[in-house]
């Protein structure tokens, strides 16, 4: 019930992204529930990054509207994964379908655009190079490919990305546990993650994505095996 | 907590699709926390397709294990749309993208597969030409386009693109709600449909394709007008 209601009220313009909530009592009394009712439709809507609630008293008490697409998608996906609906290869399949596709589309979109996400991305590469953590650097690679992502200029398969990579970061951090030679396949992949950047940011696009798909298969036959 | 158990116990196997899970008072022991707390966890799991609940008493009462992953992904969608965080353009470049794909992809499927799957999507077509209402037309139309999505073999893709045709279907309502000759429209989106599926049949993929592209984006210019 409070969720029809917030949804309704975010699609009539009433609530924005930053607007607090009315207070649980208010609620209650608004929908004649129980105030724990209400506390537990509050509790899927930050579970589904829709508002992050205060605890606590004060102006800053209560839950406000925040939007965070990709937090309620991936953890739908994370669990479904779990449950072994949503096979691993079929997300490696649309992790190399979306991800190239963006890379594709780059060359429509503004190439001062273009430059400031190729140099985060150099940014993120850099701090690879510098000996992090194997934890850090799974973190730092699943930023990267997304970062990439955005060449696309489209928000929603950014936030389909961010999900598919965030669903799965357990499982590759378990595949990698199995890998025999770590260190050589982490240069491997880093050497690919630049020689992807740099045809990204001559804008040469179409080697890029090529690159790129070469390099997503790479990674999961090297899992896999 | 309870959610953190319940992933940890579908990913070691010990819990899977069809099982029940504990009673709210084992798991309420397990955890040391509230029965009230317990509920609220599992309701979470319900709005997100993973559980679903049964009240009362009984053999059938308690929370099964399913997996419905659109459902879940459909609902945050929906919400995070009505933020105005995804764009509507957006979604729709990404329906193009993946039913598209989906459809040139079909080639490399087994044949007996994709008679099927057409067969299915025949049957859609055959139901709207009968007079449905306009609530039902809708509905079987999103229909339709998730069955042709199928013919991709990947259920992440078809999880994907029944999550964005359910997160718009009151942005499509909306839109129609606004054309001054639905009649009109609605019989060259159904002749539109029934190029598309005999171009799927023959086994034209990429002129199916490519039709299905214009047919996307012919509705979307007609009710963006």
């Amino acid at each position: 019930m409070v969720l029809e209601w917030v949804e309704a009220r975010l699609r009539d313009g009433e609530l924005s992204v930053g607007d607090k909530l009315p207070a649980e009592r208010a609620l209650a009394e608004l929908f004649e529930i129980s105030r724990a009712s209400v506390r537990e439709g509050i509790r899927v809507l930050d579970a589904l990054g829709l508002v992050s609630s205060e605890v606590g008293s004060g102006p800053r008490s209560g839950a406000t509207v925040v939007s965070e697409p990709s937090h309620a998608l991936a953890w739908a996906l994370r669990m479904h994964v779990a449950t072994q609906a949503l096979p691993m290869a079929d997300i490696v399949d649309m992790r190399v379908l979306l991800e190239t596709q963006s890379m594709k589309s780059a060359g429509r979109s503004d190439p001062a655009v273009r430059d400031e996400i190729c140099g985060r991305a150099r940014q993120i590469l850099q701090r690879m190079d510098e000996g992090v953590s194997e934890e850090l650097f799974h973190a730092l690679d699943a930023e990267f490919h997304v970062t990439l992502g955005e060449l696309s200029g489209n928000v929603v398969m950014v936030t389909i990305l961010t999900s598919l990579r965030t669903a799965v970061v357990g499982y590759v951090a378990e595949g990698v546990a199995r890998i025999e030679d770590w260190p050589k396949l982490r240069r491997r992949l880093q050497a690919q993650h630049w020689e992807i950047l740099e045809a990204a940011t001559r804008g040469d696009h179409a080697a890029a994505a090529e690159l790129l798909r070469e390099h997503i298969l790479d990674f999961q036959a090297a899992v896999a095996s």
